[in-house]
């Protein structure tokens, strides 16, 4: 008898996930890639973890676990510690509880998140692993898509997560958060329920609860897969329009920065913005602050030309159009 | 005394909306350009129409208006006369009450929606009309946007409706439905309420009675504002990818509508797949039927290519690599 349904579907996931590393064995290294799972406790990441530790042996990989304890909730180093001593019965090993101080930079959630990235890279890095891995499910890239939404900004924004980001990969992405909670039931696994999962004052909260629902009873099932699929395609249309605007950056592109106008005249707005908010960013204009109104008073420059005056930029830089090009400078340097 | 803030604010985005046909007042015409409004009665139109009446003469421009009979409801032929008579109030001559008889393809909504269009179209062209000038808001805008999400296809997709398509224009897509009731209500104007605006049997109204409010309390205040910028930049997306896609269709296809692989291979999947999809509908496959699952198979015989078969495609359209070319025949031709 096969495994149940839906750990075959994790253990799939996982295996697709990481079939380039496994190709490393192929090549006859005497000893396979070490990819670790980044692992809560919760019902996503504990099935990630069961069938990391099931498929990557088979693939030719070690396979270990890092926990990451915030020190925000009481027993949380316990539980971290649970999680550690579960994993050699997952077949991981090694297993680390990685504890970490949580600053206020951002609101708590970014916090949190800033510091679990920034411990779980420095033990990959330490540990030489190949990959980490993020229980990230579909319910959670519908959510992060329409968190997103409700910024306006963008087909970029509306990407969500990506499968792969540098060393950090998401297997799951593509199943839904029941399926995972059905593997660690048919694996006798009792995966932890995080009380801040719950608690509406994080607006990924209430997006779970009650925008999502409210969006399924009025549009029909499937939501949150027709927003995993716009992620999805928002991403590829978003790689592709960078790549434009990196070709159109390198062409247009004087020695100093400055753009050439007639260039940037030729291409189509969507790329035209993309090149202005590059070499904006490149001159020292501050990326977060920049809003679309201040590009596009860049950008009619360009196209609504009639000798108007300079731009300013958040971060102290400053654009004029001088002999056909667009020059991007810091304040204090005179743009005549 | 100026008019209402709410009156003025539909008055400048009529101008702004007519501001290129003015123009041609300019270049020393006798008569201005006719500018149609297509008023139901509704609070939107009806502020459009009063704006339009207002504003068009002192652009140079004559103003219409057209309302649709559809015959659907009880009295709706007595409402299309009573728009009708308020028409010359509002500064607008011609005026016409159109009947239609709508059929059931595709559903109530869009058969309504498709005789509507050609009875406003076959209206403006007897009339020799420059515009028809539509009030949909950035209300509509934003819902358009999530019932586009609830399908999950894409950037074009989640563009929404544009502000200028041929004949039509809708000037109002940055203004709140809130605005055009407060100009109706400050011009002294009785909007009629469409008893279908509040029938949950149309996805749409269960959108804005029950979605949008719920994803407003989730994320905050501005969620349609929101809706209808990533509109907006969707739609310039969109926009730029189909351009590229023009020209490597362009760039890559033969004489007999096979496409080069090699030039297929070396742009973005996004274009790529643009690209495949045009070749596709060239040949004769169905638009409508085609899915990403069929785009993908025929990519795959380019960017993964193991002297696999070919692609079948909805409407007896095939697909197969021959000679470092993508062929697309249909199917009672042979594809050796």
């Amino acid at each position: 008898m096969g495994p149940h349904p839906a750990v075959a579907d994790v253990r799939r996931a996982v295996r697709l996930s990481l079939a380039d590393l496994a190709a490393s064995r192929d090549a006859g290294e005497s000893s396979g890639a070490l990819v670790l799972v980044a692992c809560s406790g919760g019902a996503d990441s504990l099935a990630l973890a069961a069938a990391t530790g099931f498929a990557a042996p088979r693939l030719g990989l070690r396979a270990g676990l890092l926990t990451v304890d915030h020190g925000l909730q009481e027993g949380s180093a316990g539980r971290a510690h649970d999680v550690v001593r579960l994993a050699p019965t997952l077949g991981l090993d090694p297993a680390e509880a990685l504890t970490v101080t949580v600053g206020t930079a951002g609101g708590p959630e970014a916090a949190a998140r800033e510091a679990r990235y920034a411990a779980l890279s420095a033990a990959a890095d330490r540990l030489g692993a190949a990959a980490v891995l993020l229980g990230h499910t579909r319910d959670d890239q519908a959510e992060t898509v329409l968190l997103r939404l409700a910024r306006g900004s963008g087909t970029r924004s509306l990407s969500g997560m990506a499968e792969v980001t540098g060393l950090y990969r998401r297997p799951l992405l593509g199943l839904g958060r029941a399926r995972t909670r059905q593997a660690c039931d048919a694996l006798g696994l009792s995966p932890w329920d995080d009380p801040h999962n719950d608690d509406p004052a994080y607006a990924r909260v209430r997006v779970r609860r009650d925008a999502l629902p409210a969006l399924e009873a009025a549009l029909g099932p499937g939501v949150a897969e027709a927003l995993a699929r716009t992620a999805r395609l928002c991403r590829d249309d978003a790689d592709a329009l960078d790549a434009w605007a990196d070709a159109v950056h390198a062409k247009s592109r004087g020695p100093g920065g400055e753009l050439n106008v007639a260039v940037l005249a030729d291409v189509p707005g969507a790329v035209r913005r993309r090149v202005i908010r590059r070499a904006a960013v490149e001159a020292g204009a501050h990326a977060a602050a920049l809003a679309a109104v201040h590009i596009e008073a860049v950008e009619r420059l360009v196209t609504g030309w009639h000798g108007q005056k300079g731009v300013d930029l958040p971060g102290g830089v400053g654009v004029v159009r001088r002999c056909g090009t667009l020059v991007f400078a810091v304040d204090n340097l005179s743009l005549a």
